[in-house]
């Protein structure tokens, strides 16, 4: 089959002659060529929807075959276990898989509790990361649900077990914490390596068609997608060399993340296939953070 | 022209054999079609971006045509009026049109700052809205950029002024707090009217078809995105009879919005033309608006 590139041109934006973005819709005269093309093909079809957890500006993704309704979920969040899926009885689909980008340092994953609650599904999780989980994946990995998958790459920098799934046409890339929009995940804790996240970005995103558009794990502005040719050309952090962006790193200065005591100290994170309940509540206006064993 | 659903079927979710869920992207093989139709048609295009304020959960919507580079932005944020124009300015766009779907009580708008810093931007709002605004907006009315439009739908009930825009094709509703995901504007204050708003979500949003994509004004879930579909099966209110639905918005007991103090007593929203500068800062943790006029 002739390959084409994963987006269409006709919805793209072009900025000096280069695409950089791409969030399209079909409209009502192309919709009348994918009407016909049904009749006659196996096309691909994929259902997408973005979430979002406010506490720790997280995004949560769910796809889903529209044929079989099999689906799969990118980066649960403990908090919106309950809604994500009352959405996913809603919308009558069948998880399959609930897959982590990374080792979270900022939230509690919410694969473990819900492999308790649907039967037969799955967690995910680079085999790199030292988290426990159903399936350890390692880069060329396909994640499948019906005719549609996500193929994983190794990503590591802002930890070792970071992984980049990129959807079959590479039309979406679920970047996790190694690519954000404008930005990069952080490489001062954990296994951060700031060389390796550059050439992981490099060699493993920036080489995906520009018009392929850019998930990230996290936005902190309120930023809900990019495209590989918009970071390419607009990333502060990126578009620097290796010891420019190294220097970057080096100087960020943040802050420790909110829930590294719940996540990495106590390993919450490290083991996809149980959890334990964390509850809030404050005292002197200090918020208190109480697991409970589960 | 012969006329077509708005969304492709090929792409949506059903439920009982009922469309309810379709965020679809264009794959490889109708990606061949959409070429082919490109050669020989005018067919429209639309980009469409969503964003996101965090401390009031409102969606900013940028809309633009991707071949004349005109744009629309629905519903600016003060605080986000500089991230907006920096994407715009990346992106290349020319922003024709700042839109407000009501006069908002939870947010100050970005429309009058944008006016000042983008030459030739023209503000929008409904003209029942009491807010001053360069466009008077009503039923009918169209916000055109490039080939594409944004058609006006008047759906008071949260407010008099409260307007979904509608893009040519019906494949997106932008629907301000009129209708909400699973939910939908309150009807306690300003010219609140809960059997209004029950008539103009069932008269002016149930009636477009069930593909067509909901984006609200707001969500305090993190959900980015729903369907006519979806709403008209699964809404806990809209569902419900006008008597029902009359009841349960007399008993919602919701707290005052955040900056009704700013928005309504004080006027800010209600001239899209200006606005106040408002800083904040925190007295033993208490939160202290503080409005600068400019």
């Amino acid at each position: 089959m002739t390959q084409f590139a994963a987006t269409c041109p006709h919805h793209s934006l072009t900025h000096n002659n280069k695409t950089i973005g791409s969030m399209c819709i079909i409209t009502t005269r192309s919709f009348l060529l994918i009407k016909i093309l049904q009749s006659h093909s196996c096309a691909l079809t994929c259902f997408t929807l973005q979430l979002f957890e406010l506490e720790s500006c997280t995004y949560t993704y769910l796809l889903a075959d529209t044929e079989t309704k099999e689906a799969v979920l990118i980066d649960p969040v403990l908090e919106t276990v309950d809604r994500d899926l009352k959405l996913i009885h809603e919308l009558g689909l069948n998880l399959k898989v609930a897959v982590n980008t990374h080792c979270h340092a900022d939230h509690v994953t919410g694969t473990g509790i819900m492999r308790k609650k649907v039967v037969g599904l799955k967690s995910a999780i680079s085999k790199f990361s030292g988290a426990s989980a159903d399936i350890q994946l390692s880069e060329g990995d396909k994640i499948t649900f019906g005719k549609q998958y996500l193929t994983v790459r190794e990503t590591p920098g802002h930890t070792d077990g970071c992984v980049t799934l990129v959807l079959a046409d590479q039309s979406m890339a679920f970047t996790g914490d190694a690519l954000l929009i404008r930005g990069c995940g952080r490489t001062d804790f954990q296994q951060g390596c700031a060389k390796t996240l550059y050439q992981s970005i490099h060699e493993k995103i920036f080489t995906l068609p520009d018009e392929c558009l850019v998930y990230p794990a996290h936005d902190y502005l309120g930023r809900t997608v990019s495209t590989v040719g918009e970071e390419r050309k607009f990333n502060p952090r990126l578009t620097k060399n290796l010891d420019e962006f190294m220097d970057i790193m080096k100087n960020l200065n943040l802050p420790k993340p909110k829930k590294i005591g719940i996540n990495i100290i106590d390993n919450t994170n490290l083991y996809c296939a149980s959890y334990q309940k964390v509850i809030y509540c404050f005292f002197e206006n200090v918020k208190i953070s109480i697991k409970i064993s589960i």
